[in-house]
């Protein structure tokens, strides 16, 4: 959740590039496609790029990997990409949203995906949108556009007759659908927590709450700015997206909605959750409670009355008598039942353990 | 309330139909109706329908079950149904929106119904308008528009004699108006807990409360949306609505708002039924603490008198006393009523039984 | 506060009227107005509201009681009532609104009174605002509109120099004025909790604030939207309100505001409320625990030590020395004056009475 | 804080003023002012108005005391003030607002003095700004422009040579600025409760916060409108405000903006006031039961073994032994020293006096 | 975070300066440059601030301390301040805002600082954006303007050769970038303060989540009012920005929202802190009950049998049995294991340190 922006020093010139110490060498691949042919080079040079370029067809260029700034340069100075525009491609993360400078359209977007602990895992996408390429950009290599690229090695199809914007929206569409897993599992651990609160109230399931808000307010925060640029896009004058593919954007930008929709509602569930642990302490609080005052309320009295009968009075005519010792237990326990009675009209002694009154709260609506 | 969206792998071509796996063939009705006929035609196939069409009357083409890509694609073509639009009726749920393509427009609406146990069930209708036919399109059998039937039948009245756009705001308003009745539960519901929290405020109740919310944020994301697309068919420039028709969407339009701003109030109740749970936990802890405070301070000090007077002492003058065990028993007696009358001016001994208080709650204002 | 609406079933043609089961016959009545003549008729037919009308002077037909559909239909004919207006009047509650018509302006008031039992009593008025006459609809008889009959009645004044449209708006003014009473009632249950909550924080005062809030939430449901009907007359183009009114409507939407926002400052007033329950609760709890813990602390280790020099050993040479049982009964003494030192250091023997500690409270800020 | 809004009976017609009971006569004070001249009367009758009014200067008009309709009724008929304006001047509390009416504009302020007993106290201040006088209307004698008068008599200066809209924007702008002290003495309660809250938990401290977000609330009732009313001052294209007295309006606009931020961020501020309250108090209960536990849990089992020798059984060998009694005493104090092990490991010995946490704060980021 | 502003006594003219009792002298830096040359002049008067302006280069004027107003207003009178601006620079602190005057655009910036303490410092910064000049104001000396002043000497670059709006822009951008290392910081905190408030809900925890959510709150009103400033720097048809500059405040604006964006999560975060807080003291208290009742609920019940056999009757035939002793004894252990055993199912044994559970957390997810 904690917030690391991989930036410069404050108040160096803009353009400065600031590159993560760990950062892996890009890696560059390369589709080009018209109708006919769907072209594919892993592992190529800018000079490759260039070349491709140069056959004038719809062209991806997919860069993993952002710790050359030689190659980011090259590339830069390739497809007139701006200082800031480069700056925003390096400088993750990023709010996602859309620029528009003379040569193409920048489209900053995040991907989210199942990382190897189940956890979702967060990466900035730069998208940039040309007339006739899409360049795509990424820190870490692996990423959720296999199936676009699936679809374009599988022959002719609606993706590779249109052009570049059309492919821009496929590789939008993806990351964005990318996300409905995600929060249908993240529905499954609330659902999971609804029973889980009740029947284990402890500080480890406030911490999952925890995690799972922290979750929930990255999600929110990785999908509500997407709406906007996404809507930009469709409203925006412009030249690098088709009216075509405007209707298809409108499909993307209804998907940001209802996904925007279902976090917040469960953001809603998750402050529940926590009411409900609250509440749950409370009551085992007055479990707990109830059997202290059961038993200080009928042991202490009935410990007096064997206190009095054990004092050394020399006149205590009770104590000479044969009936004295079981008058005296009767008296005790005629004080107990009296009590448990009196426990009993109050309700105190009915079983108050939540899992168990879960149980059978199906009977009745 | 879990949140599952029928939708093909990310990254699928737009236009490919998801499926459920146990979707129902599709059952298709057709009902042509002008000024003197209503044919109803139930169970028929694409080329049926095809040629009612041909009649040129106006058509509602109502199409139950989802499961059969052929018949739906065979519709598609026959109504020039856009791909993104097919998605958005297949791809259960979307959010309610409404959107103009060039040959109809498509209205996605939620509707609930009193499920068999009594909770509301919500389901998607999917409604295309266009200029003299209504295709509505939904995945289980059973819906609330029998009642709209049931008006076309009955002869010759305003449903009959106006095109398909009256005849699609005659659904969508009975689709929202089938709101009221479980606005009304609900409010019954809210009703009955207030009085169940105060009497009987335990986990279980607790568990219904927060189902009761979750009951009104799903009407909520059912009814908001609707406002919104059903606003826009009155202020958007589509062809396929009328003014006059206009006219009746903006008391549709009313409704909507009606019900959402009840349902917002309602969420104001429920939150408000969990802040008097925890209040009155609170106070039953105070109940609890009270008779156990009330039975040590009475008892402990009195079992400490019994403890002196039970030392072994050699010398002890009062043991010897004949007045001794009965002036040991009037201390006693005097310190429990000194505390008795301490806990009285105190308030502590007055009934606190929640459910006792309500009952007398009316006398004053 | 539970809501239900009279409505005809889902599905039923738009117009379809559903009248209350135990509704009252209407009472008409009249009163026909010009720059001399102030003439009043009382219970008339539909007929003599037809002649009335004829004379062409400003003309105010108010119904009471709406339980004969032959009545107002024929009132809709007389005054060519759009059937979808008809239901607005007659299915109550609606949310407060204007409409335009062609005859007319629709304007769906809401009205508060005090009930008999106190409790503030709240009722639909619908207003017709036609180009010569005002017409108003409401289902209980007696109103809050003696004021403006007595005006009328009281000779020649500014009410009877100027149109219709003026007299609707002494309607609504005098309806949205009658919130103020009410308003400072609440203003004074408020002020009279904030006392009692501190007394007496049992579920009972709860229950009483739950209701003060769900009045609260039902008085801003009357009166925004009201501000925004209000404003609608001003701002828009309605042939029925003529600039001179315009200006008296801008007062009235004035009143509106100022409602609206006193009634949110109760709202968080009343929330603090609740706020200040829960905490007095909390401190009261303490109060008890405190109690308990002196009681116990001192007295219990007492009792140790009776038990002590209880304990029946051979060998326990302090029994036999004449100095023995004072010296317990100093060493007890002790051990209680020591408690109450550790106590009173921490501040537990100071009196923690709300209700005392409010009393003095003025004297310092 | 509670509301009261003097105004006459519901339905009464527009223009009818309702007077206070002790309403104190008006007292009428006229300064007239030129570049050379500045004239100032007091205690003037209307008559002596009308006359420096035909003088042709910038007029200051100030009314202090509300309670003669007959001067009132002059001045009305005098200056042409709208029977809705006047009012609005006499109907307190209004909410600040600003309305144009032909002759003048006139703008209600909110005005707020710290009071005699330290708190603040609010009143409405009218202005009519016409074109070549302003009005200022109060109920109560005492006002905070002062210092406007004060720089009116100092000779020449940018105040006397400007219009009447200048004028009458150094009465606003003063009117803000004495904001600004009273929401310094709020950030002075605040931060001294911050600290009294950790020290004293007590009801009365509660009490106290509460009154805190009263005064808050009615700051920011206060402030928030008169922002709005200045921005329209500033934007709408009223003729009685020069262009050159905008640009100052602006700046009177920002100090509004700037109030009404500060005042939001200590109403947070005080929201959690309430929640570290809530939290201290929970504190203190947990510290008075781990007393009462660590005390019940060493004493109680110590009492056990000595109630085990005090039995009276025949044989109990252990009795007979001149090393039981040492040996008892032993068991006893290796219990007691057992269990304080235990509590000492789990934290409960340490002193949890928040007040005396609070004072070892500062050392540790 | 206590509010005070620096201002004259309410109702001075304006243009009237108030400076602080130990406000410093101020100290006056001139840079000349243009596209050769780079003049650094420090400490220097005013007329050296004129002569230079002669030479026609862009002039960056940099004043530290605001405590001579013979020096402010001879600095008024050669750049044409507005009294207006020259107050808001003086009066600190200003709401940040931007305005257009005749003569420069007038920007007041909030800087933030990690202070000696380690806690952040605001300070307010005047920027007046002239067509050939930028001048800063500030109080304290010190800035964070260092690394612009850096990259100016640094010899040819795009700083130097761009104009004055490009100047401003850096000098923005700068301050701006500077809340970057600050947030990170918080966010550290927080990410700290989660595993505290697990280990150590004491008050002192509690007064740092409350400095925490104040310092959050400064932050945000020291950035989003930049936001709305830039935004209108980038809007407005202000001459003193050209249009290339324009596209770098865009990227400007994007740090504002993102670092808005990022306050408002950890605010969010803030807040969940003390909920954790208050629901680990509930579960303390929790365990604490736990203690009390399992130790007084075994050793109570075995008081009293010790109590009963201690009884002094003649007749108590178990007294005299050889076997009575082992058998109260066994008695009471088997009552003490009957509890355990109850206990134990109840799951009251299982260890409820939180500190300990959060260690094992990361197993499932």
């Amino acid at each position: 959740m904690m917030f690391r922006k991989r930036r410069p020093p404050a108040g160096s010139r803009p353009g400065t590039l600031a590159l993560a110490q760990n950062a892996l060498p890009p890696r560059i691949s390369v589709i080009r496609l018209n109708r006919d042919v769907c072209e594919e080079l892993v592992d190529v040079d800018v000079e490759t790029v260039e070349r491709e370029r140069a056959a004038g067809d719809t062209l991806w260029v997919d860069v993993q990997g952002l710790g050359d700034p030689t190659v980011l340069h090259a590339l830069a100075d390739l497809f007139q990409i701006h200082p800031l525009a480069l700056e925003d491609i390096v400088h993750t993360p990023q709010r996602p949203k859309t620029e528009r400078y003379d040569e193409h359209q920048l489209y900053i977007s995040r991907m989210v995906r199942s990382g190897e602990d189940g956890h979702p895992v967060f990466e900035q996408v730069a998208i940039l949108i040309g007339s006739n390429y899409v360049l795509t950009f990424q820190e870490q290599p692996g990423d959720v556009l296999d199936p676009v690229r699936q679809r374009l090695r599988q022959g002719v199809g609606v993706l590779r007759q249109n052009g570049a914007d059309y492919l821009a929206y496929a590789i939008i569409d993806t990351i964005i659908d990318y996300y409905y897993p995600i929060v249908e599992q993240l529905s499954d651990q609330i659902e999971a927590m609804e029973v889980r609160v009740m029947a284990d109230p402890t500080p480890r399931t406030l911490a999952r709450i925890n995690r799972l808000k922290a979750t929930l307010l990255e999600m929110r925060r990785g999908i509500w700015p997407q709406r906007d640029a996404v809507n930009q896009l469709i409203r925006d004058d412009t030249p690098f997206i088709s009216d075509s593919t405007r209707v298809y954007l409108r499909d993307c930008y209804d998907h940001c909605v209802q996904l925007g929709e279902v976090i917040e509602t469960y953001r809603e569930l998750a402050a529940g959750l926590f009411n409900t642990y609250l509440s749950v302490v409370s009551n085992r609080t007055n479990e707990i409670m109830k059997v202290l005052t059961i038993m200080a309320s009928i042991f202490i009295p009935l410990t007096l009355v064997a206190g009095v009968y054990g004092m050394n009075f020399d006149v205590m005519p009770e104590l000479h008598r044969p009936w004295g010792y079981p008058a005296a237990l009767g008296l005790m326990l005629a004080m107990a039942g009296g009590m448990l009675w009196y426990f009993g009209r109050k309700g105190w002694l009915r079983n108050g353990d939540p899992a168990a009154t879960l149980r059978d709260d199906g009977d009745d609506a």
